[in-house]
């Protein structure tokens, strides 16, 4: 399959294997809140660039896990997935084998509210107007990086607006040891599109990788990270 | 394609073509309601019943158009699909065709409530409660159903209790010629499910189509519309 095809290639081109016996854990895609059996709060990601990236780390030599939202992809060859659906649920899957991994990257979209009391039962409409009780979902970054022994822990930004000011603030604030942001307001970029433009910003540095294919840019990230650890 | 088959046997199958040069209009999948720009609310629907349902008119021999909301499946061939997101967005790609429609068919799962006011930018996390104000969407079945010249027009009910007594009720209230009520609650029914049972209710009957693959249940289900029509 392609995976298959794209990992050959990329065994070419990156000859040392920087990150044999290393443990990656990616999550990617959305969360999905439920409203009632039926209806729930959702984003539009697609997954795409946090499956890339799970390429870039197998191909570097990782032992690679995938926790993913609810995405259209299939699982690359060689690579382990979790499936969950909810902000909670993907915080409880990645809780559960943390312990064991060298370098975390959010790359999922998490939905940072859940709905207060979803409905075991279709919610029928009736009133003209209606008011949806959200409550924010745990913080799944924040709760990885807080660990006393925790991994290289990568964050992602997708903003619309002072995409750099934002991201350097959300580096800080949950204390990530880098943040690969990216501006989701220009067309064929980011969500649901197969190329990217990211800034990659840590303390007292930052790259800016220009839009291009997100296999091609999740191993440039990929590189940037495993420099980023040696030089810890 | 697998489309083009099932055409090709159904054809020897219904050797007449009781729709031919009538035009049938279906609504499928879901609708997505925008917080912002990357946040929406949606549903399960996955489609699959709305574009079954277009194959089965198409091999009775009818025009067939699909208004489809988001959905992972490409558009039978013979078939004309015009994509849409929101319910606002349905509803006018609905009502600019809707006069050269003989048989209308509302299987999409309109969300029920939009946003009331979405934010062009992607609204920052801070609070710890959020309430987000919702307002009803317009009713797409009720709007087609109360035109003048309308076409038959025919509702889907997906519930999770009390189904049938549900469906009866909207059936009158939408003035419906016909509904078509499924318990979405049952597992491997429904909802992104290949297979389906539905109680196909009228003004003065009933019939019971029991869970089935999709595509047959779509077959028969013309078949009763078809039925009805020519009893009017």
């Amino acid at each position: 399959d392609i995976t298959q095809r794209v990992i050959t290639y990329f065994h070419h081109v990156s000859a040392d294997k920087p990150l044999l016996g290393k443990r990656v854990m990616i999550t990617a895609g959305p969360t999905r809140e439920a409203i009632d059996p039926v209806r729930y709060i959702s984003n539009h990601s697609s997954g795409k660039m946090g499956y890339a990236l799970a390429v870039a780390a197998r191909v570097l030599g990782a032992q690679v896990t995938i926790v993913s939202g609810p995405v259209a992809l299939t699982c690359p060859s060689q690579i382990a997935k979790i499936d969950v659906e909810s902000a909670e649920d993907m915080l409880k899957a990645v809780m559960t084998d943390i312990d064991k991994q060298d370098i975390f990257i959010g790359c999922a979209a998490v939905a940072d509210y859940r709905i207060e009391q979803a409905s075991s039962d279709k919610i029928k409409k009736s009133a003209e107007k209606m008011q949806l009780a959200l409550t924010r979902n745990p913080d799944i970054l924040a709760t990885v990086s807080a660990l006393p022994q925790r991994p290289f822990t990568v964050g992602f930004a997708a903003e619309t607006s002072n995409v750099v000011d934002y991201a350097r603030d959300k580096l800080k604030r949950k204390k990530l040891d880098m943040i690969a942001a990216n501006d989701v307001s220009i067309a064929d970029q980011g969500f649901n599109s197969d190329s990217n433009a990211l800034q990659v910003i840590w303390d007292g540095g930052q790259h800016a990788l220009p839009a291009m294919n997100k296999q091609i840019l999740a191993h440039q990230l990929m590189s940037i990270i495993v420099e980023n650890m040696s030089n810890k």
